[in-house]
């Protein structure tokens, strides 16, 4: 590189630096408008997260970025990416309280990490929160004294016993809930257990979320919903989206989205493990698709073996899910052997047909998720 | 919602409307001085893509941010996000060109999306780009005519017919290359077909990505390493990175990274099809892992069947790798059906181990995407 050439560049760049810092600023000053809005929001109790307001927004945006040359896109991702960073900072500001008069509210397995994050979330919303976890029954009484809701949240292998034996003497006009991700059984126990209102939530996301905005919650009805409308409100206030189900197609659904999904990423894992493959190698090799795949198998190897063995375990219904795709997988693998590709290009093609739109669709979500692996590559 | 809430929201609006016009402001502004810097280099022949640089571009900014009270993670993102904008409009500069007295290249399928994209890259950098496709063997004398370059990206099923029974009689000071997915058996096809320069390449991405900068090539040497040395130089210009392999590990790797895995998320589309899944209601139960999930196996069925199937049969030892899954996935279903929990959990702990500080580091990396699969989410 000669003289001329790194002068004209340091030059640049120093330009480039003074754009920075203004960009930093209009972040700033951008995060503070954005928690205003907040703040006038919590007042008034409206949700934070405002789906047609954002949309119209966006669109708005994106109009004014093309009548200037600037992609459409461009201004999309980074106001996408700046919306999340302020719903993350409303947690600073608090949450408006649905229920002024509600009584205590008790987390059963309150020391696990999703208990922990609905107790946040609660006393963040002015709610008296009392936590109960495996060597606080002793205390018990004392703890469930005058509590307005309760709420179980411990390992799904037990979940029906402590409701059954443990959670059969609340007072009656106490909220019975339950945020474990099979619905039917825990549903059953609680209607036995309690005689008042009961609510079964499955929350749609892991407990390191930094914010509820946007995320989904399954509610399954259990009785007395009048009593616990206000609950439903104030999740909404927290950004979250309700998905109405009933339990028993939730949990079959599950079958698949979980136990199934989980497992085959399991046996991906011991796998590779088996082959002894190389995974330094292997991420040499990696396209984005590959990387991102890689990382969704290894992520689960981070965490807790036993959650996934609950969540494995917790219906008996999930083998038939698990022996299915094993099924196909040895009939597709009997094609392979016996060289027929023209068989698998027509089943490629009847399953192309069954998936129709999504597929396509599923195409233009991945390439921009790709896109953004391919951004955070760092050599 | 009361008058003064209304108030107040449309006057903070107003102010964030305002905000985001300088905002975009700032973005066309940077834009224009990265591509001045584009430019610069271009003259000088630097490639678009200095990872060191933009190492310390970025610790600096995230330093600045911090200062301000702004999330370092936030101005980083943006950022990325920015330069992948700009990487994209190094396009519109072209490329500088290593070779000038290069003869015309032929892209041997040229009319294949992948033929299609390196012609672009070429033909932006100065080069003459002759197409020759399957139509056009009866004009093959005139287009080879004083070729300095030939490069094969034809289907894998008949790369090396196509090396073999066409490409036998190239000028001998002309280089051969291919961009199959698989590298032992092209490459020596194409040293026995041809007694000059030979090099084997696999591009480890799709033809649908908007520029090269941090894609990985894969170069596999053949002959004659002197005389191509500019066209590594040339792709480096583009903005890839280049990995040298030993063509058989490249392969033995694929077996995993390709074939396995295509014909796993095959068989979960035709699982899903099988089951008659209902994937609104997937997708409405889904959590952002699952919803991820089911679009990478979605894209899948959007592509091209031929492609898959080239993929998948191109070695037949891939069988063996996607055997050995079928009799791990058996046999740890058998101790999901005795209900072995622990024995899943001991299983469990052992990949997780061997997964070492990759099993942490994947968690860390998938969290940061499926941030941003919610960030997409439109209601």
């Amino acid at each position: 590189m000669n003289e001329k050439t790194t002068a004209e560049l340091e030059k640049l760049r120093g330009h480039i630096d003074n754009v920075d810092q203004q960009l930093l600023h209009l972040l700033r000053k951008r995060l503070d408008l954005v928690a205003q809005v907040g703040a006038v929001k919590h007042g008034a109790g409206l949700p934070i997260y405002a789906p047609q307001r954002e949309a119209a927004m966006l669109a708005k945006r994106r109009e004014e970025a093309a009548n200037m040359d600037v992609s459409p896109q461009l201004i999309e991702d980074i106001l996408r990416r700046l919306m999340r960073e302020s719903y993350l900072n409303e947690k600073d500001v608090g949450f408006k309280q649905v229920k002024a008069d509600l009584g205590p509210v008790v987390i059963v397995g309150g020391a696990g990490k999703l208990g922990g994050l609905f107790a946040q979330m609660l006393t963040l919303s002015g709610y008296e929160v009392r936590s109960l976890d495996k060597d606080d029954w002793q205390q018990a009484d004392s703890i469930f004294e005058g509590a307005g809701l309760v709420i179980v949240t411990v390992p799904i292998s037990i979940t029906c016993d402590v409701i059954l034996n443990q959670l059969n003497h609340l007072p009656d006009d106490c909220i019975l809930a339950d945020l474990t991700s099979i619905k039917s059984a825990p549903l059953d126990a609680m209607l036995t257990a309690h005689q008042g209102p009961v609510l079964g939530l499955h929350p749609m996301f892991g407990p390191d979320v930094g914010s509820l905005a946007k995320q989904v919650v399954v509610v399954c009805h259990g009785r007395g919903s009048e009593h616990y409308t206000w609950l439903l409100e104030q999740i909404k206030i927290w950004g979250a989206r309700l998905v109405e189900a009933e339990a028993d197609k939730h949990d079959k659904a599950m079958q698949l989205v979980q136990a199934m999904r989980h497992f085959s990423s399991f046996v991906y894992g011991l796998n590779l493990y088996r082959e002894e493959a190389d995974i330094d190698a292997l991420l040499q090799f990696s396209s984005p698709i590959y990387r991102l795949e890689l990382a969704m198998v290894g992520r689960l190897f981070a965490q807790s073996p036993e959650l996934y063995a609950d969540i494995i375990f917790a219906q008996q219904e999930s083998m038939v899910a698990i022996g299915d795709y094993l099924d196909n997988y040895s009939q597709a693998l009997s094609m392979l052997r016996q060289g027929d590709r023209q068989g698998f290009i027509d089943q490629f093609k009847q399953v192309a047909e069954w998936f129709g739109d999504f597929a396509p669709q599923f195409q233009r979500e991945s390439r921009a998720m790709l896109q953004s692996v391919n951004d955070m590559k760092t050599n």
